[in-house]
């Protein structure tokens, strides 16, 4: 067994529910959660996301051999420097975090060098919120992305993927500077596509709104702290993607004309292949596990 | 009761959920469809959306005091044109198209002075396509607007809302004008901007893809011949939609630095709230039927 005593720092709706899973999944593994507020911590005791509890993050990473920072991507670095000494040698720390580039450039330069940092992003969330919400099955038959770097102790890292892997996904290597590329691609900015779509909206129009916009929209209705510092994090990734759907749609434009009919049609119909096949790959994924 | 002949014109999902619709819910009317391939009128007998088959649409509206035209967008005006002579005087034609101006004008223009045009867009559909998929609830709790101008006579317009109505519909009245600029907002963009996300994905981000970018493209997957018809029959609005989406991302843009942090928050928290209280008044609705 790899880890014996996994801390979770911030328990949330990410973090309760790898204490779900850790709890259900990994015998012998005992779950420490550290929260700032005391009344968190009590509902992850009472749903059974973590057996102990502690409102002071030095004294819950000591003694664990994994750590796994849990908080919003704004708060990670300021809680490496703050567990940076307690933890013990040989800890492995990991996160949970949407970008990787600064956490994992700030994991490698403030830990000693008997600790081990590895990045990770298990995609698999919701846009709600709390403890109250975590699932013991959130991570089965998603993805999680590790992101090495050419510092990253091999060991350390293949653990990490076991336990992620234990957890019911799948893994992937990328480094922090793809990972941060592509998710800005496909998931940060779908984010503010949304929240765009929602936001010029005239008070006619909205009331129209039907199945194909809400869907559309879904992924608007996360928290604005959190996505700011995801942005933020990722504002020149975020600008290229802007930049380049930004294009796109020029391009469309210049298609609406009943002389490029051929080629408007061409435009809808390959976005909806491509889309249809992404579709089907994703069944097929579902149906092999 | 309103009518008892209904011509559905083009049996597809639409076509064929409205006959479905109709013959479950509108005593001791009868349902005539007309198709151009005897297949699929075979298939819509079969399933039983209509009572009776034609691929002749003269001989098909002959007789029918309510004809409703399901064909794409691009062939309304033609059908228009094929039936006008063989409509009976006091005859009622109204539309499903997702465009309005044009079809109402045509409708308007070219039909005698006996026969009463009204248009209607029942906001109510799937990507699927073909009778095999009709469904007899497909319009209940959705919204059908209907696009009146001074030259519709009032008597067809209340006798084709409550025809919507029977099917289980909310119904609300726009000039086609209003209607043809809201929808390009709030539907054709949407479906436009969900074709875009697909398509600029490179092969390593489209693998990364999750639940969030798959509900926000599942739109994308329509069919490109009809999407095409759509957006030329509304490229002028479409222009400005799109012009409105792209300043809005620059905005979004400028806002992706530490000093705009604030800005930036409040602009996705202002989304977040806005699609939250979309969602909430879209389970009022329901709940309230």
């Amino acid at each position: 067994m790899a880890f014996s005593r996994v801390c979770i720092v911030g328990v949330g709706l990410l973090g309760g529910s790898i204490g779900l899973a850790v709890r259900a999944r990994i015998e012998g593994a005992r779950v420490v959660g550290y929260g700032h507020r005391q009344s968190t911590l009590d509902k992850a005791l009472e749903c059974g996301a973590i057996d102990e509890a502690f409102t002071d993050a030095k004294l819950a990473v000591k003694n664990c051999d994994l750590v796994v920072l849990c908080t919003p991507v704004g708060l990670l670095e300021k809680m490496v420097d703050e567990i940076a000494l307690a933890l013990m040698p040989g800890a492995i720390v990991t996160d949970v975090g949407s970008t990787k580039r600064t956490i994992v450039a700030a994991g490698e330069a403030k830990l000693t060098k008997q600790i081990h940092f590895v990045g990770s992003h298990p995609m698999a969330g919701s846009e709600k919120r709390g403890v109250e919400f975590a699932r013991t099955d959130l991570f089965e038959n998603a993805t999680c992305i590790l992101t090495p770097t050419e510092r990253t102790n091999v060991n350390a890292l293949e653990k990490v993927e076991q336990f992620w892997s234990s957890l019911g996904m799948r893994t992937l290597r990328l480094s922090p500077t793809e990972h941060d590329q592509f998710l800005a691609d496909i998931s940060h900015l779908p984010h503010v596509i949304a929240a765009a779509l929602v936001g010029i909206q005239q008070e006619g129009a909205i009331g129209l709104a039907g199945k194909g916009f809400m869907d559309s929209t879904r992924i608007a209705g996360g928290d604005g702290a959190l996505w700011r510092d995801i942005l933020l994090d990722n504002a020149d990734n975020m600008r290229a993607s802007i930049t380049r759907i930004t294009s796109e749609l020029a391009k469309l434009q210049s298609l609406l004309s009943r002389d490029k009919s051929a080629e408007l049609e061409k435009w809808l119909n390959d976005a909806a292949a491509r889309r249809e096949q992404l579709h089907r790959s994703k069944l097929k994924e579902i149906n092999s596990d």
